[in-house]
């Protein structure tokens, strides 16, 4: 895909025109011909550029990206100036973006933990919004001014992004960036989850963990187009409210109650579809707890991020209680397990194309609507981070490309000491946690026993059955 | 499930009568009034039994039922005249049946390889087709003379049988007794297949192993009723073209034929939706020829099956090589997989009767039409389950519980002398197998090195992505 190759190669705009470009593309002359209007457009939008305007802008071209310096903590990523304009190859459009969406393989891969992006230096992001400043060869369905948004495997968390057309979707009228940014990665996933894997149907129920999530919003919505679906919710009490509104229809303390029993009282006989972002040991949980012809679609290990950095303990804890099925144990159980990371399906252009069109027509019928949690400068990315990864949003995290307001850059300076205070409370919870990590490994080692035990009575109930049966 | 402890009931129907009705039941009045017109129906249908009509008809009322009498080849299976007329619980009706399909599952069980049958002696069968010949306290739905088709886990093949009304269906008119008899389980698996997991949508691409089969044929014609969709079916050669009238795309010969390629030859990506009654090392095949968003529903083992006996060997292969997958690959590969088995779902009687309609509803608008391989008597039911084992039919293998006419009978017990015959060449044959498994089972630990390589590569392959990447 060519997607893959781009961050590196706008990180080295400048280069790449001089040295690769005449060998490859004998017309080497279109794309500066094209880059006029183009020019004009982000005269207007980049008040800034305009001093520049004599000058051949592949030199003067400048903007502002996010890069992953390193795996490791919030502030790993940085906020760098880049120069030189990115070139476009033939089917590519450069947007200029103006919201980005963060999601939790964002927080994995700043941890190292998620394959999709390459490794550091980087620009990580995976969808955004924006506006459509040049177009490349071979591009028809996209002109100069088109409002867009963008998915992509990474490299959007910047202020311009050279993406294939095929990867950008027109945003109807009357959604703003904001919500153009939060919509992508979030809905395309609770659609296909839902309605390919899960062949969500009326009078189903569906487990949503994390309801309070961006997915989890997401899904919740999906489910209410369908007549009589039950949706049973996870999140934090202070939450309920707000996804109860929503539409879950059971609301569930995970952090003080079984959800497993949760369920089971009010759907003695288990859920149509379970949705699992967690992995690990909740996978095996979700599983038992399926109907006949239930589908479980696990699409996330979330359980593996504890602390900003990784945490060996919780990956290996995450890894030992993978879940993994015989062949045997479905038929017998006539159970479904699905898995699904949008991250790997960026070669689907077509399928993903026809998902978009259908959530955006009902984004248009009023049956969707992204809720965005808050709204961050780039500058203040970590905090958007960490704002997701502690689980206190109720709806997406967005950034901003705007520029801060200089009154806010010096409250922002203000807060830099604070910030500092924050990094060794912040040390001190991940040493606190390593602690915790290591006494709960001993108590997961007692747990152990206890699924073995069940087992054995199943067997048991069993032996009794045939012996009946005789 | 009522249906559980049925047959047991049956073959002690006089016992129980005299011993714990009375306890159990007050009115022990009501069935002996409805049994009078229940009585004048049978005599209608069983001309033999009117000779008896004055005594009282518990005790002379006989019937012919097949028994397995213990795990093993096609002769455990004997055709026995049992006492007594089954007693009806409440919900309950008697059938008097007309014609019996025959189901993989009906081969696993003789073997031993079923745990949905209970332990010999018992009459297997899991579908029938006949009338009502009285219907218990409780039941609404249903009266003598009801023309039904009846799903159970077991203990229909025999001439009556008392099932719960719930487990009974009308047949559509101008359906016959074979096709009613022949619908039922391949068609409820192949829509739950299709449909419910599968999702099937136009344009979509299927792989049907054994589409010469009964589950085949159905899955085959429930595929036509959908827009565009691709059929790959596979069959020996002689069956190809009575599959492709059918309905399949693309036949495949597997016997001579890699069909893993023969698929990628026409459809490179893979396909969307692949049944897979076989398992073990076809499972694995499966898994690796499927698209992106692709489903894998496996609903057998038929590759356990060699020979008429249970071949340990086969059996051990078919776990050995069990398909077995974590959450991880399945989320990486954006892959689903299922396993049906429809006498596992016998608690599911809402689900099963909206599938039932939903299937008659296509059998009324001539979408779809069960096709009768052979009909056999119930004394030919050993020939029966070799046509169906050593894969000769196309389509259903039905018995018929038509009296077998003398001229028949006659020629049959010619037959009996060429049998033991063929006894004999099958045990030669079986020997033969043994040896050629012991022999095959050496070939398979040389080809357990080889996957291990392919793996490597694909790290190997991995690794260098990565690279360029940096």
């Amino acid at each position: 895909m060519s997607g893959e190759d781009a961050p590196a190669q706008q990180q080295n705009a400048v280069d790449q025109k001089q040295e690769t470009k005449p060998a490859e593309e004998p017309k080497a002359e279109p794309p500066k011909t094209e880059s006029a209007p183009a020019a004009a457009a982000e005269a207007a939008a980049t008040p800034a550029a305009t001093t520049a305007e004599k000058v051949p802008e592949e030199e003067t071209f400048t903007y502002r990206a996010l890069v992953l310096t390193g795996y490791g903590g919030y502030d790993k990523v940085k906020l760098q100036v880049k120069k030189g304009k990115p070139a476009l190859k033939a089917g590519e459009v450069l947007v200029r973006v103006k919201a980005c969406g963060l999601n939790f393989a964002d927080l994995m891969a700043r941890q190292g933990l998620y394959d999709r992006l390459p490794s550091p230096p980087v620009t990580p992001g995976m969808e955004c919004s924006g506006v459509v400043e040049a177009v490349g060869e071979e591009v028809t369905d996209r002109k100069v001014g088109d409002r867009v948004m963008v998915l992509n495997r990474f490299g959007l968390w910047q202020e311009v992004a050279a993406v294939p057309a095929s990867h950008t979707f027109l945003i109807p009228e009357g959604m703003s960036f904001e919500e153009a940014a939060a919509l992508p990665v979030n809905y395309i996933t609770a659609y296909m989850m839902l309605f390919d894997f899960g062949n969500l149907r009326p009078n189903q129920s569906v487990l949503v963990h994390a309801a309070a999530g961006g997915v989890g919003i997401a899904a919740t919505q999906l489910c209410k187009t369908v007549k009589d679906v039950t949706v049973f919710g996870t999140a934090s009490a202070s939450k309920h409210e707000t996804i109860s509104q929503g539409g879950v229809t059971h609301a569930i303390d995970y952090r003080t109650k079984d959800y497993v029993e949760e369920v089971r009282k009010i759907s003695p006989k288990g859920l149509d579809i379970i949705l699992d972002p967690l992995g690990g040991s909740d996978t095996h949980k979700a599983y038992n707890l399926l109907k006949p012809m239930g589908k479980l679609i696990t699409y996330g290990a979330a359980n593996m991020l504890a602390g900003q950095k990784k945490n060996l303990i919780a990956v290996a804890k995450n890894w030992y209680h993978q879940f993994s099925i015989h062949t045997l144990s479905l038929i017998q159980g006539n159970k479904s397990v699905c898995g699904f990371h949008l991250g790997y399906l960026d070669g689907e252009t077509e399928l993903i194309s026809q998902v978009m069109s259908t959530v955006l027509d009902l984004y248009k019928q009023g049956k969707i609507k992204p809720r965005i949690d808050s709204t961050w400068h780039l500058e203040q990315v970590g905090d958007a981070m960490r704002k997701m990864q502690e689980r206190n949003n109720i709806g997406k995290v967005i950034l901003t490309t705007e520029p801060m307001p200089e009154e806010e850059k010096k409250e922002e300076a203000k807060k830099e000491d604070k910030k500092e205070d924050k990094k060794k409370e912040d040390k001190k919870k991940e040493d606190k946690k390593k602690d915790d990590g290591k006494k709960e490994e001993k108590k997961d080692d007692k747990k152990k026993e206890e699924p073995k035990k069940e087992e054995k009575k199943e067997e048991e109930k069993k032996e009794e059955a045939k012996k009946e049966e005789k």
